[in-house]
């Protein structure tokens, strides 16, 4: 039996990275770049002959549409896709929709840091009547409740075994598995797949709309710890860029 | 409980409805005319309220682009989906790829009418070498023979036990559930829905691009017979455009 994939994409460029805004549980579209870059994720896809069987996606349109392209563009979109809230970014709290400069700004680059990067501190509760809640969304209304607000800590809690029960035993057993998700989940994610300490995933920045190759072997062992990713140099540049957030 | 409701939704214009092309399970993509009719589609699905909970699409990326372009816009592009072969539009056999109008004009009026509406003559069949077959196709790899043609009676044995097994217990009980399939399976589906003879489905014809609405009770008795569509002007011409393919 051949090893399996299992190749993480984080969506492409959304509206409100494009203007630096907290995003996590809104539904922004993607941006025409993040479209592009879909497009050149599933072209990346086809060119290393990277054919997933199945996808997976969290129930965020930029993740779903991000997919969609993707597999387009490599031939593969009538694979089987699974979609669960559990792929879905970390909820942001009280800071969806306020603008990262203008957090930074008003208290400060610690406490900034602090609620992008703490492992577990979340930022304040968004209340279910504001704005930006999705506590009454028809989308999570299986839901045993909504979050108000999620530290990475909660997202690795609610991911992980999700990703242990339904995902890896297909990959383990040799599928080539692609996952369209979330700088946060795909963050959880590397987490748990590389063994990285609760500090030292801070430093973790996933760019977007670059594939991300795991190789696992029938033992379900990574072969390639840290993954290789399709574009390594345009990987670097989009690490970067996301480490850069919230600067003016 | 409130009436189960089923969409169907015959893929808007693709490359071979354009240029007048038997495609059948040739893998087609949307022309921009197409994609603007699953756009409106999903509007219309919007403006009615119909909201599905569930999508079933063909293997072929004209349904599937269909039903995301659709859902998208109907602010449903998270629901699940699911895709079977058994929704794929018939598969027209060694007329893969011809022009209808040729053919018309090769084989004469009556028989180009057997090929395109007889309920139980197939065209003659496509051999697998051919630069239009998908018996090599990694999409079917798991069905136990791709078909070479078939007729609409073929489409009825493959298409309806999964409608009754699947799509129908959900619509029975009360859910929305859009179908979006091709002209051909979406006529089995009709003559199944309102008890249409062999001889009567020939003069039927279904649009692209609008939604046809059926109610069904939890008896599973259809309430609006012929069901309804959701632009109905739109597709009485979208029908009459059908029944004229392969003239000049």
């Amino acid at each position: 039996m051949s090893n399996g994939k299992l190749i993480l994409l984080r969506h492409g460029q959304s509206k409100w990275n494009e203007s630096n805004q907290f995003t996590g549980w809104v539904d922004v579209d993607l941006t025409e770049k993040g479209e592009a870059e879909a497009k050149r994720a599933g072209e990346l896809l086809k060119e290393a002959e990277l054919l997933p069987s199945i996808a997976y996606t969290s129930l965020l349109r930029r993740a779903i549409r991000t997919a969609n392209i993707a597999l387009d563009h490599a031939d593969r979109l009538w694979i089987p896709v699974v979609r669960n809230w559990r792929l879905n970014e970390r909820h942001y709290g009280k800071l969806q929709g306020l603008n990262k400069a203008e957090i930074r700004d008003e208290f400060g680059e610690e406490q900034f840091m602090t609620w992008r990067r703490s492992y577990d501190t979340p930022p304040p509760e968004l209340a279910d009547d504001a704005e930006y809640s999705q506590a009454h969304d028809a989308r999570y209304a299986d839901l045993p409740s909504v979050p108000k607000t999620e530290c990475l800590k909660d997202v690795v809690m609610r991911f992980i075994p999700y990703y242990e029960d339904v995902i890896y035993p297909r990959v383990k057993n040799g599928e080539t598995v692609i996952v369209a998700a979330h700088g946060n989940s795909l963050r959880a994610l590397v987490k748990h797949l590389d063994n990285i300490s609760d500090d030292e995933i801070a430093g973790l920045n996933i760019p977007t709309g670059i594939p991300l190759v795991y190789e696992l072997d029938s033992e379900g062992t990574v072969v390639n710890p840290g993954g290789t990713y399709l574009d390594p140099a345009a990987a670097e540049a989009g690490a970067a860029a996301v480490a850069a957030q919230g600067g003016k």
